[in-house]
């Protein structure tokens, strides 16, 4: 459907800009600038030096400093046995299709947790990531509270309420968050360790290909150091991004076949947050989220949720997202679209990689970032 | 089509409100509330008690203060046969169809256009409205410039820039303005006398049947007292809105069947932007505008244009509006609505108007905005 397609160009062109950078602030915005160039308009960026004044900023890199200030207390942590929680993962009796896989999730005492973080290799096929989505910073990490800014100030104003949640984040490279979006305005700020994220904004809503899914959840056995995945009773569906944006050299294939308006479009945004920056990452944009540990073996990033406005944009989103674009084949986007797929399946990986001008977009692009973070599995 | 009434429905419920009011603000908004609570979500707010430091606000009332400071000033005024300019009229030649007439325009000398405006009854079939969208403030009408603020000082923060163009608006009850709208944010101080304004979110778009039509223009023949209406030559075409909110009795069936999401689907947003007051009328809103002369005969109002930001706003509205409605019969909303409007255009009018209950919705609000401003025509 070209409607749809012009709307994917027309916000980039018009508001995004048509390179997969986001814009760069290097001092935290005025409230004013921070709601007229970014909030309103839905557009994301990183502030560079906004959290240089955190007592966090330089104590956090210090697994010792925080095992002791956290000596006595238990927090939550996910296992995986590969570090995709709240993911996609092969259906445990239906061949060929995915369940929704959610962590098997306990209370470890945090030194314990900290140390699976830090050690993966001790650990093979166990991935353990400190996290909940519940204002975990203000009840579990208690303790570390005052190393940290309680809000964002210029946000505070800007949004004109405080935080709703506030989420401490630790883990490890081996930990990945697949595309999905929140319902939040997101302060992401990285501590220790860099953060990378692929974004998509929520005009390309379709080309996530948001299907219903079968919850499963993931029970982790100490003993045998064995993992089972378990669809929910009663079956549950959850709805969710269909897309991997990595997929192995296996399965890449049908997945660019299966998913063509997300490999075959425009280039997702991409960017690394590093230690010391905040991303703004607007409500509804879809994001996927890799990282690299700082010095001690952890990723640290600390996230603000506040509340998003539910007005004409949130209106306009469910409005596009409520329109069907036609089965494949029919009409003529999705038919340019598979016909651009179905050769790049036959004959691009048979072309000359240095002669990009003769490859198609998705292609191009699809080797630039696979340079970038390549999957573990592969 | 049933994705496009929900839209209207959603931006109401979440946003704009169910009502038809306007909301009010007592005191000017900080920049950071303006934007938030009102530029951001595309959001129209009255401000009173906003002008009462101009000068222009006691001044202006007074004709002979007006005719001093101009006197030796020539203005443009634009003059109709019934104070439409800018709005769709009989075809000239052909039966039964519209073209979009704009005004003569002509300079006259300030003094003899304000006596003009101020005593309609004296020139039957001759409407003048001293009105030139071209920042006119500051270039024919200089010598007020001290009277008024050069900027809306909240406002010039808020949106980052300073107005594009300050407009100022003389006319009397005979003048309006029919359905448009502006690619500007919009700061409407009224000075003296009200401007009645009916409202519509763009989200609103396929109500107002934008058309293209062929451009006319009106000459006046002083010496007769006549109009002539003459399409332009070589032709060329204004997409245009269709509705008149006000048909005249004679006209109204029509009207409200072929304009059946117009009168069949919410009620504008309807206000009155009283002496001393500010409207904020957001990017892309349709408005239809009248007015009621203050004391002196004249109805006065500056308005402000700022920049809009061409953001996702704008790009979600040239999606919505590049989706075409099925034609009539076609979809169930359409069929819905036309017929409703059959219904109405048969039977309602000879129902009890007591009896508001049974009435369809399209009736009982054309009913109440009739009552508010009724067709000089009429």
């Amino acid at each position: 459907m070209k409607e749809v397609e012009s709307l994917w160009e027309e916000v980039r062109e018009l508001s995004l800009g048509n390179s997969t950078q986001v814009e760069r602030l290097e001092l935290p915005p005025s409230p004013v600038q921070f709601l007229r160039d970014f909030v309103s308009p839905n557009k994301p960026c990183i502030i560079s030096n906004a959290l240089l004044h955190w007592p966090a900023f330089a104590l956090w890199s210090c697994n010792d400093y925080l095992g002791r200030a956290l000596a006595s207390t238990e927090v939550s942590v996910h296992l995986t046995p590969n570090g995709r929680a709240d993911s996609l993962a092969p259906h445990p009796t239906e061949l060929s299709s995915f369940c929704f896989a959610s962590a098997h999730v306990q209370q470890m005492p945090f030194t314990d947790v900290l140390h699976l973080i830090s050690n993966p290799e001790r650990n093979k096929d166990l991935v353990a990531y400190a996290q909940q989505q519940n204002d975990c910073f203000h009840a579990e990490y208690a303790a570390l509270a005052s190393d940290c800014e309680a809000h964002i100030d210029w946000a505070t104003e800007a949004l004109g309420c405080f935080p709703e949640a506030v989420n401490l984040w630790i883990g490890n490279h081996l930990s990945e968050t697949s595309f999905h979006k929140d319902h939040y305005e997101n302060l992401y700020a990285v501590v220790s360790g860099e953060k990378h994220f692929l974004l998509l904004p929520p005009t390309d809503v379709h080309r996530l290909y948001i299907r219903e899914y079968p919850a499963a959840k993931y029970s982790y056995f100490q003993d045998t150091g064995e993992f089972d995945l378990k669809l929910e009773d009663p079956i549950r569906y959850v709805p969710w991004c269909s897309v991997n944006p990595f997929p192995s050299l296996r399965t890449e294939g049908k997945e660019m076949n299966d998913f063509p308006l997300y490999f075959n479009g425009p280039m997702p945004f991409e960017c690394t947050v590093k230690t010391g920056e905040i991303l703004y990452l607007p409500s509804m944009w879809f994001h996927y989220v890799r990282q690299t540990p700082g010095p001690s073996g952890c990723t640290i990033a600390i996230n603000y949720w506040y509340d998003m406005q539910f007005d004409v944009k949130y209106a306009y989103f469910n409005f596009l997202q409520s329109i069907r674009l036609p089965p494949r084949g029919q009409g003529a986007c999705l038919t340019d679209l598979s016909s651009v797929a179905m050769l790049k399946k036959n004959e691009v990986f048979k072309r000359d990689p240095q002669d990009s001008k003769k490859l198609p977009l998705c292609w191009k692009w699809k080797k630039k970032i696979t340079a970038i973070a390549r999957d573990p599995a592969d």
